[in-house]
C-alpha cells in the first residue's frame, strides 16, 4: 500500500492511473476506521482496479463547540486496517494541505443542508460538500463509496454530484452494526459504560417502526411517539430529532406512503451525539 | 465541427477523448461571439488537440433587473464564427439542460465575490463560479481560456480552481479592442449612436493612468480623479467604480507599488453597463 500526503502527487497519480485505463474507487473517511469503513473499502475493492482510501478529519464540517479537537485518531492502526481491507493508496493530507491559508471557496447544496443534521450542525454540510468535492477532484475516481449511516450526507453528496455534473458514480453501502444493533461509529468510543447499553434503544426504536409499518400502521404521530418512548425508557437521553422522510427528496412527510420511507434520528447520551436511520419499504 | 446539446453526450465525448490521449481546450462563452472570443478560440487551438467552445447564456449570473432577457443571441452566426476560428466541438446546452428543476448546488468564492462587480451585481460571481465548474466537469479540459476583459471573473475562476483542486490550467488572454480603444463586448451593440463615442473615454482614462504611473505618479487619489474627469468630460455617464487593485489578491490598494497594479472600472451609458481594465507594471 502506497501512502500519499500531497494532493498534487495524489492527483498526478490518479491521472496516470486513469490514462492507463485503470478504474479508481475511492472511500473518503475521517479515519479511526471500524468495520463499517472496512466494508466500504471491500465494496470499492470489488468495483475498481485501484482503491484509494482517504483519511482526513475535516475541520470545515465541525461547528464551534463540536468534537473536532477530541475526534479519535490513530493513524498507525488505520494504516494497517486500510491495507488489510484492500486499499492500494492511502491518501492522508493534513489540514494545511487541504485548506491552505486564504482558502475561500465553498460548495453549498441549498435546502437539504439546513434541515435535521444541518439545523443542529450549522455549516456542517457546506463543509462536507466542499471537502468531498475536493477529494473527488484530487483522487479522480470512477466510483466513490459512502455509508448509509450518514443518510443526509449521502443525499447531499448525490445531489452535488448531479447538480455539478461530476462524472463519478456514488455507491451507498449498508450500515454495519454491533451484535446488539448499535450502528458502528468512530464516536461510539466516547460512550461511557452506562451510556453504551442505553444507546441500543436507537436501533430498537427504528426496528419497532419497521415492524409496525410492515403490520399496517400508518400514523406518523403514533410511530414517532412509540419510538421516542422506546428511546426514553432506556434511560437519560436527549433526542435531537426523529424524522420521517421521503427518501427521494429527503423531505419530512406527515404520512407513510409507498414505495418507501426513511426514518432518521439523532440523540445525545451525555456529550456523545449519535445518529442512525432505516429505510423501510412501504407497500 | 460537431454540435452537442446534451451534457451527458458532451461528457462522454470528453472522457473518450481524454482516454485516447487527446488534449482538450475549452472556451466558455455566452455566445454573440466577437473577435475577443475568437482570439480565445485561437489560443485554445494552439494549445489543444480538440477545441470545445461552449455557448450558454447563464441565467444564474444575471441579477434581477439585469439584461438576461435582452442579452444578444445569434446562434447561426456564432456557429459559423466558432467553426471558422478553429472550434472542433460546439457545446450549446439550453437552460433546462444546465439547471434542471430542483438544482440546488452553488459554489461561492468568498471575499472577492462581493466587491466591485460583485457589489453592483449581487450573486453574479456565485452564478459564474457555479456554471464554470459545471462546464469544466462536463468538458473535462486540460486548459480553459478566459478573457482578461472580465478581470474579476478571471480572479474568481482561478481562485476556485486552486481551492477546489481542479486539474485544469486557466489561460488568460489579453483584451481585444476596437481601433478607438473600446474593449470588445457583446454588450457594445446596446450602445446608442451618441453613447458609442463617449465610451472610448474608458480606455483613454486607463491609458492616461498608465502613462502617468510610467512617468512616476504614485498618488491613487490624484490618478482616480484624473480618470474620472476624462470619463465625465466625454459626456453623460454614471461611473460605478474606478478601483486600484493588487493583482495577486484582487484587493483595493491606496498606493501604487511594484511589481504591478490592476485598474478596473465600470460605467453606464444610458442602460448599457461596460467594464474595462488595465494591468500596469510598476517599477
Amino acid at each position: 500500500m502506497q501512502i500519499i500526503w500531497s494532493s498534487k502527487e495524489m492527483q498526478d497519480t490518479a491521472e496516470q492511473l486513469r490514462s492507463g485505463g485503470k478504474r479508481i474507487g475511492v472511500v473518503p473517511t475521517m479515519g479511526f476506521l471500524h468495520q463499517g469503513h472496512l466494508s466500504l473499502i471491500g465494496l470499492a475493492r470489488r468495483e475498481s482496479d485501484v482503491v484509494v482510501t482517504t483519511i482526513f478529519v475535516n475541520p470545515a464540517q465541525f461547528g464551534e463547540g463540536e468534537d473536532f479537537e477530541r475526534y479519535p485518531r490513530n493513524f498507525d492502526r488505520d494504516r494497517e486496517l486500510a491495507e488489510g481491507a484492500g486499499t492500494d493508496i492511502l491518501f492522508a493530507p493534513d489540514a494545511m494541505e487541504m485548506y491552505p491559508e486564504g482558502h475561500a471557496t465553498f460548495v453549498n447544496v441549498e435546502g437539504v443542508s439546513t434541515t435535521l443534521e444541518g439545523a443542529f450542525r450549522p455549516g456542517h454540510f457546506m463543509g462536507v460538500a466542499t471537502i468531498v468535492l475536493k477529494l473527488l477532484n484530487i483522487t479522480k475516481p470512477h466510483v466513490a463509496v459512502f455509508g448509509q449511516k450518514d443518510a443526509q450526507q449521502v443525499f447531499v453528496v448525490q445531489k452535488m454530484v448531479t447538480d455539478l455534473n461530476l462524472d463519478v458514480r456514488i455507491h451507498v453501502a449498508p450500515i454495519v452494526r454491533e451484535e446488539d444493533g448499535l450502528a458502528l461509529s468512530s464516536r461510539n468510543v466516547y460512550l461511557q459504560p452506562d451510556e453504551r447499553p442505553r444507546a441500543t434503544a436507537l436501533y430498537r426504536s427504528l426496528r419497532h417502526a419497521e415492524t409496525q409499518i410492515h403490520d399496517g400502521e400508518r400514523s406518523v404521530v403514533k410511530l414517532k411517539k412509540e419510538m421516542f418512548d422506546i428511546i426514553a425508557q432506556a434511560g437519560p437521553v436527549q433526542v435531537d430529532y426523529i424524522a420521517f422522510l421521503e427518501p427521494s427528496r429527503f423531505r419530512e412527510t406527515a404520512s407513510v406512503e409507498p414505495p418507501s420511507l426513511l426514518i432518521t434520528l439523532a440523540a445525545r447520551y451525555g456529550t456523545t451525539r449519535l445518529i442512525d436511520n432505516i429505510l423501510i419499504p412501504v407497500s
